[in-house]
């Protein structure tokens, strides 16, 4: 059994652990030997005194080792998957999935709820009435077998003791660490079984990581810790000082999702998503180069297939395929108001995180794990940086659940209108192989 | 209510804690509304971080604020208290505090058990039969009154977050934190209520500070925070390079304190319960100079005063006079065995650490907390730093419960003999005032 003062006394003065030693200690903490008040004076040790690249590797291992690792290799197909560090207005998944799986590479795909400012797959996923994300392991295998692809939520037999680290993170102040944020990312999505995994490190004043150095660090270690585990593994660093897209909130992100796979909606969600999905080709072996796994991605979503699907997915997991086929189908907010332009100039800033947490406020996302988040309301952002605007233009309209003026007010603070032309930010702000 | 998270975190980030927020902190986790998770990385947050001088005194009123806090100040003499940080050997207490209350001045002494390699006041005054060491307020305020004198533990009800804050660093290795100690002590000396405290602050291989710069900051901050809550202070920094005086075990100890107490015992018990005796006398008021302090307490010693002080308080506090008093009245240990010398020459180092772990694997200390401890076992030392010694010449005497011969062997390995005569450490290393 781990001497569990001794590991904590080692990081607190800066020895390196073994990997052995962080398997034992995390895997005492899941068994109940370590109580938790040893696992978090160790995190904030660790959050203090720092993990390097070997130990990390090794937390990540233990982590993914704690349950259930998914093995789709029976399957003719290769597989991918997909994580995004979380943003505001970010469908990519609801879109990338059945393209991905359109072109013939399975997609075993395991997503998140949103807490805070950031949405989460999972709840833009229920807002389709009847559609279900919990899902055995027996169906998901049948599912990827017939249909390519399976959008589900986490079990709790998937990296359990990623779950538990992560509770205690929330509550000592030991979430921004770029070592924990690498081992629990990486091990669910190792657990999850893909063979390739392509990371989306979001990076602006609406993502955890603001700074581009920062988020290209992060990136890199995803990265690399994703291949020492054994799989393929690439990344965008990408834009996220503006909502992707323009919904914001959990049915009107799928209404925009909806409208990308039948050929429409926003241009930057299209690129994104294609983007995307051509290195998730590259990535899994389904293609050898980057101009023919985009024409392949591109193929599929403009020639329906990736809709056609979406629909057999949504039918598949429960979901009425009626409510993403008609306009109106899908819940839909009772109050609809726009926020005007308070004066003419152009578009210089958008407070992204402001947003995101607007739509926690009127109750389309969650300020703390497990509350209920309301699917009908949410903002459609219509306009982007660098946009010229002019007094009394529509900047957002908002979707409310009831009557909200200071939800309006705050809104219109979101936008930053200046005098002179502003720059507009590239999508793709860098790709790490 | 305290937001534990955002406390924790300004300690993870450097920050400065105010004094409202700490007693606020302390306080919540008293109650239970902020979980030992979240203490526990604070505790490795402040330890990594540190507390500078105003935060360790906030800390240190936060802790005495948990509980009760004896007032004395209706008595007709001033009190006065000694507080040591741990060695082998040291029965001071059991002398100075009969020493000093025959001064005519109050000792209302908390006393702790021994832990590790370092013994306790508790465990040594238990080793005579029938001596109680929880006694109620009341009583303690009767027996003060009336025989100057109480020797007791440290009830629930003093400094009670001290209690919950020590268990948790002792679990997290987040013990060895200056701030955390001289709140732990402070906050304990000031709830027992004595009016003027001195601290005798060890140093060498059979204390916890094993430098002289380390033991020199700990005296300058236990005293500067004693003063700063109001009350005089003063510190002692001794040599804790060999045991003080021969007995190391708890009746060992009680016999040689006796042996002090009437007149004999070894000079260097001696000569620092008067150092501290003195200091206590004047730090409280009874003397306003060092000599005439000297010459009271060497008087209340040498008149046999501070013998017949013990002798009653032993009796008030249930014990049984007559074991003292004999030669043969306390318990005994069946076997004795002597440690030879290996080889003639000098004593150039003893392993007073050796020699506390030793007493600890004979049976009379304890490895954790809520051991039974044996008062019979010990050793009595025969030599001391600096002794020429010959071949087969006997070192320490080891009074045991059972054969040993491994603890044997251990004691022989304490003491390195070398051919060139060796230094002898002062007893008083430092004074601080």
């Amino acid at each position: 059994m781990i001497d569990a003062r001794a590991f904590i006394r080692a990081k607190r003065d800066r020895q390196m652990h073994g990997s052995g030693e962080i398997q034992a200690f995390i895997m005492g903490c899941l068994r109940g030997e370590v109580p938790d008040y040893q696992l978090s004076a160790w995190l904030m040790a660790a959050f203090l005194n720092g993990l390097d690249v070997a130990e990390t590797d090794a937390l990540t291992e233990a982590l993914l080792r704690s349950g259930r690792v998914f093995d789709w290799s029976d399957l003719k197909s290769p597989t991918a998957d997909k994580h995004s560090t979380g943003g505001v207005g970010d469908k990519t998944s609801l879109i990338l999935a059945p393209v991905v799986a359109a072109c013939g590479v399975g997609v075993p795909m395991v997503s998140g709820r949103g807490l805070g400012h950031t949405g989460g797959t999972l709840d833009k996923l229920e807002s389709i009435p009847g559609f279900r994300t919990r899902l055995s392991p027996e169906t998901m295998r049948a599912q990827l077998a017939t249909l390519g692809v399976v959008m589900v939520g986490q079990g709790p037999d998937l990296a359990p003791a990623d779950g538990m680290v992560y509770a205690l993170r929330d509550v000592t102040s030991t979430v921004e660490c770029e070592a924990f944020i690498v081992a629990s990312i990486v091990s669910k999505k190792i657990a999850a079984g893909s063979s390739a995994v392509v990371y989306d490190v979001k990076c602006g004043n609406g993502a955890f990581m603001t700074s581009l150095a920062t988020a290209r660090h992060l990136a890199r270690r995803l990265v690399d810790t994703t291949r020492t585990l054994g799989r393929s593994a690439g990344a965008l660093v990408t834009d996220m000082s503006q909502p992707l897209g323009s919904a914001v909130g959990n049915a009107l992100e799928v209404r925009e999702a909806v409208d990308v796979l039948r050929g429409g909606g926003p241009t930057d969600v299209r690129f994104l998503t294609l983007e995307l999905a051509a290195l998730m080709l590259e990535l899994c072996g389904a293609e050898r180069e980057r101009h023919p796994a985009m024409a392949r991605a591109t193929r599929a979503l403009e020639s329906g297939a990736a809709w056609e699907t979406f629909l057999a997915l949504v039918e598949a997991q429960g979901g009425d395929p009626g409510s993403v086929q008609n306009a109106r189908g899908l819940p839909q907010a009772s109050v609809i108001r726009a926020a005007p332009a308070p004066r003419s100039g152009y578009v210089a800033r958008i407070d992204t995180f402001g947003l995101g947490e607007l739509l926690v406020r009127m109750g389309g996302g969650r300020a703390a794990k497990g509350q209920e988040v309301d699917p009908r309301v949410g903002l459609k952002v219509q306009v982007r940086l660098g946009d010229a605007v002019r007094a009394g233009d529509v900047m957002a309209e908002l979707h409310l659940a009831i009557e909200d003026t200071e939800a309006m007010e705050r809104s219109v603070a979101c936008f930053k209108i200046q005098d002179a032309p502003a720059a507009v930010p590239e999508i793709v702000l860098e790709r790490v192989d």
